[in-house]
């Protein structure tokens, strides 16, 4: 468990979670959960637990809430040397109500005027950030937060691409934090300097009006738009809240090879984040050994990630 | 949310509820959850958080847990300013013990001699409690807790009546209260009173003697013999303890049609007082829009209800 | 840690303990402690642990709560065999809130009609339950409960002192539960009935009228009315409700003796049931060593009962 | 316990609370307590648990934590009926630290953006809200919220004495909302419209420059400066976090009287909210009887709400 | 609910059980729920809960940890008299991770050097603990903890015999702690020695290498192998984490014939303990009335085990 | 926050620390907070809160408890990248029960046989471990655990000299892990090869028999004896066990000049690990700006320390 350098650096948003215990609604509980969490971040540690050491940056008010989130990063062995600290903003909030069939999973979010939100173009030392790293990783949340924090996304892909990183992005399209033109317009821009883009369906179809008859179909059609060398597809079907089946497929562009990853049956504990392990495990799985162990990690870890509360992972690969 | 005239008065008894955490049973269990419950509260919370003005009258004795009641009643805008308060008898209490496969939920009452049970028929001031409501409602229950109940619970009907408010009546026997002779004697007296009976199939046979072999039938048979405007019928499958389907059908006499709610698959977190979130459910429903959107409310909040924990209802219309 | 014949019986009510944690008041509590407690039941606890076999007497209803406290008293070693079970009647219940200076403690009893208080002159049968026996004790709330109760306590006192073991009674006079001309009408027999009297300044004045300059005089007084063996006072002093000083002094009558026992400070966790610590404490000492030891352990183990929570003892001769 | 017309209003800004418990440090929590509170709030509850019937009025987002202050208010019997709600904006939120010597308690807030500070003048029909009412309260932390928010509560102060309440202010001056120079201004004005100023002599110093050698002459000075009927001064000494001392005079200016309360030894589990149930006691006892049992009760009640958590009182009459 | 003479003697370790709540890993988990538990131990509990009379026979270390384990073995009433105390060794501790699949439960053992491993033979008077015992029972996990635990072990196996008791032993295979090659040595000795042996499927043919076609094959094989008077065998199947159907198979070889026990579909809270709840209450109705009634309480009272938490069972016969 | 190059290396034994809440004993707990805590590691953490990047060497086993322990240094900043990984051995734990007077601590340790105790000489690479480092601290703990602990505590100590780093030794004297005349021969060689040794007067009288009428003079009379730099000692006095006096006292033997800290009065909230925040709080003192800030910083923070839960210290430079 020696922490060599980052091999994976993230940028986004992280957040104090509050949820409520035992399924309640937020009007019925007396104490909550506080965690943290954020796509990036999420993303980071699972890929960090199972071997790719990974960096989380982001931008983040210096006070308890702030410090709390750097514990839980450094707490699972990611590197924290590189976020923004500022005494100014505050840090963002969201609470995630537990839902049981017939009633959903919710999540309240109170996330503006963040220092993530707020961070100014250049306030971050990408060269330093990025030195050594083989992949930079980011979510279609990142570039939504403000038009500063899409410029800043952009800077680092950038210099991601010239120090010789490869790119991965998942596309995770926020309807509450832009419009489909305004998404479509920078992930557009984003996807094209992208080496790796993992999404669904509907997000596919929502950002980029892209749609075809299967998922093998919808993967080619992006791969050939944006000239990515992979895209990678998750596939969830829900028959009920506490229970999931979860998959995936990846399209490798430069082979043109399909590949499918298994399906598992999940009875859920937690299902925030299970996104975002997928996109850790992944990288991890396609670090170690190229894009099929990567979508059978990010399956596999996806699918533990959800036995579990909380946002983050805790596999390692023998899990 | 805008506390104008209660246009809704319900009326029984409201009890401490006790139960272990995380399906342990009463022997193994170190704390309690401590909450407050009681049909027609239940009922009233139900549908004051749907939009129909709610006030509970109830007898609680002047203590800690009587004004733990009453504090729960207000916190969900439910209006408390008709409890009769004694300095005499005690606040009843319940034990509810949450089951798993094969074994069911369990409850043990603690109810004898509570202020409710020993309300003197004219200590309620009806005339004042009633004015301006367009529904009254009570359930089975209260009646069956002593005579001088059943006799606060018939003047209460009469004089809702007299100055123009509906009367419904969840019929809900409880065999632990009275013997099935008692419960017809002294319920036919009560149904031949009330517009609005809600049931089930087993407590219509148990307490009227009236079966049939289809859920239609036996509520043409209810209302020819009561007189009745509307009968809803509440339909519950239970394939195990913590999944459910549940229904209703209602008969609209009047218009002699029947209609049927769309059933609901549930995992289930708490069942108590299911049954009284769909007479709130409906009331405010039929309230609102007739017997139709009356089911579907009933069923759709009892739906709700099963997925977070304690007698209450939080659901809005919007959920 | 062998289970003897039992040295030591007591008899009295033991009941359900709920209590809000944090010194809520209970309007705030979402959750209580769910334990047991009684005045002889802690005292037989207390005695136990400290090498003296005790049995503890009581009726209790058969259902979960009056097994939960069987399971406490036998957790400590404590033996339950003689318990008189009954379907009927119920198990007692009180609440204590915990207070902080100026607010004292509360406690809120709701043991009317408790399988206790109705239990029947002959019920248990006292021969067996005996035998074997040095020593009987039981407290001034036992004969408080019901006209029964102090039928049935007199008649243990009367088996007890026939089948050769010592009588010891810790006066503990409650104004909920009778007046004090009744007390003293009732009292005024048991302690002539008996061989060791524990009490407090007040409970003696307000029992059976005897006033005195200093608390060895109050201790002749007793000593010589009723014929006692020994008569111990127990001292508290409350700067606050934090913290408390705690002593006791005996008289024994055989050997004309008066004997102090050292002041302990004492950061109060929760003071409820210290009492019932002090007398089994003195008894288990003074079974070991006579009355010099009795208050010595006596006090030694009120104080430490005080720093942890409950109503039980868990002191041994070690601590 | 029947809600009449309120009698007293006010009118400042409600938020959520979260705090860790059992000492820890946020940075240490796992779970927070999750809990409203705000002073203005805090004094309604304090003053109708006493039996002034009380309103609160502010601005709340409608979402799950507008309703979950929204039911506090309620829970405890207070109007909330001419509560504004609004889609937009946000509900604020502060965390509190419990200290021990020689750590103190610490506050951090998050309130920037809420809804009560984007308030708009004219948005509450304070002809509505004030009708009936004897007295209107607020305190220096509402005007300093913005601009809006200090328009607003001056519209307030003048419909209210318009309508023939009485007008009380605390003043509470909050460095970290505004400077001192903002708040002399301000408050300058809000005084000279009071006829109840309830202060310490330290923000008498800081916002108005007034100080004296004692607390009898900066009282005399205020009510000459800015005309009022009554000010009234709190003292409290604070040997350690965990122990306090409590106390208050008040000047009747139109009386010419200087009144005294006596002195509570304080164990402190709570002190957050101590000074607005001091408010709200002191209204309740005025209303009462007079400036004397104002500051008896202002006090008793301060005192008794740092012995249980959180920022409400439970305190009545008895008590 | 008399605490007759044992009529059940049972012998192994018991442990100290530290789970993480809520499904939570260890390394997310900021509190432990703190038990008890043991095989042996947990067959005892749910033998005398059916009304079996029963005994544990164990050697603990004195301190808390040991006390705590007593303390829950009397709580269910169970004797705890012939415990050998010992202030050398350690209490062992065994860690549970509740799992949802694809993630199975998990258990992490911290038992080397613990007391029992390090019974002496001759240590405990099985003369003593043994006599009026109708039935002993052990596992396969006893033997396998050390040498001298084996040798212990067949020592209080010959002295049951001796003594006219009925030896039943649950074969309990555990890798951990010895080969296979060891088990079967030392299991064969011991079930040439056993009347009643329960046990699976795959451990009887990896202790004893006997496979068959049928449960029914198999069970005649051991019942020959060993002159058993009667073969139990469990049958697990288990669809998903929370989902277990459970039921088992008896072969009465002094009959000749099979049994089987009906099948019970479990909603599982907690699966630890089960089989150990099976072969309690396989005895205690064994005991009662033959054969057929042991298999139906064994799969009734395993069901029922796990649908609440800890290792103990809490059924009695009326459930 | 930016995690430079460990400047202070700590090596010594971290544990698993359970402990049961609100003042229970063990016996009474039903659940266990799950912490980790160590002198060296506490050390450690404290120092790197303020400003001083540690490392901290240990050996641990490989399983989830030893992931906690390094999860739990690496969540404060903690290096821990050069820790003896194993899959052999154990974890060691630690009870604390928190007391009340007149009830003081315990803790019962369960460290036998534990990974670090069974360190081998020449496991850790020492001069890896050391690079670049100006502190190497341990504690007389380390030493204590086996003879190849001390061995490598040797080693470390010679290593760290070799590299230019300046050692810290805590004597901290621990009568259960080995006897005067143990400690005596291996910390006078420890002693002797030390710069900076932190000590109390009982234990320097315990270890070195050493004692003189006045701390001065003890800390002169050790500075001789080994040609120490620097000694300190840190005073204690306990009232109560809710309350403590703290301060320290260093003797820069450079200088001979004698510095006193000033002394904090303290309301505990946990006491464990505060002589360990005292050293880390003194090293980074020292390291910042000499003896003096040393032991403010160390007294200071030893006083927070202990005014919030675990054996962490949460402090900043700013606190």
């Amino acid at each position: 468990m020696t922490q060599n350098t980052s091999k994976l650096v993230t940028f986004g948003e992280a957040m104090v979670r509050l949820s409520p215990p035992e399924f309640r609604r937020l009007e019925q509980a007396h104490t909550l959960d506080f965690q943290a969490g954020g796509a990036e971040l999420n993303a980071a540690i699972a890929a960090h637990r199972l071997g790719l050491p990974a960096r989380f940056v982001t931008r983040l008010t210096q006070n308890p809430l702030g410090h709390m989130i750097e514990n839980k990063a450094r707490e699972h062995g990611v590197d924290t040397s590189c976020i923004a600290w500022t005494d100014a903003d505050r840090v963002g909030v969201y609470f995630v109500e537990f839902g049981a069939a017939p009633r959903p999973n919710t999540v309240l979010y109170d996330r503006r005027d963040s220092a993530m939100a707020h961070v100014r173009l250049g306030e971050i030392d990408w060269e330093c950030a990025l030195r050594g790293a083989d992949y930079f990783h980011t979510s279609g949340i990142t570039p939504a937060l403000s038009p500063s924090a899409a410029a800043e996304t952009i800077e680092a892909i950038r210099t991601a691409r010239r120090l010789g990183a490869q790119v991965s992005v998942d596309l995770n399209y926020r309807a509450r934090l832009w419009t489909q033109a305004e998404a479509r317009r920078v992930m557009s821009q984003i996807a094209s300097e992208t080496d790796i883009l993992i999404t669904t369906e509907e997000d596919t179809e929502r950002v980029f009006g892209i749609a075809a008859p299967s998922y093998e179909e919808v993967a080619r059609l992006l791969a050939r738009e944006f000239a990515l060398d992979a895209v990678v597809i998750t596939l969830r079907e829900t028959p009920s809240v506490w229970r999931n089946a979860w998959s995936a497929m990846a399209y490798d562009a430069r082979a043109d090879v399909v590949i499918h990853a298994p399906t598992f049956d999940i009875e859920v504990v937690d299902r925030v984040g299970s996104g975002d392990a997928f996109a850790g495990g992944f990288l991890a799985g396609y670090a170690k050994d190229g894009i099929e162990l990567g979508v059978r990690w990010g399956v596999g870890v996806s699918a533990l990630k959800q036995t579990y509360p909380w946002d983050f992972s805790c596999a390692t690969p023998e899990d």
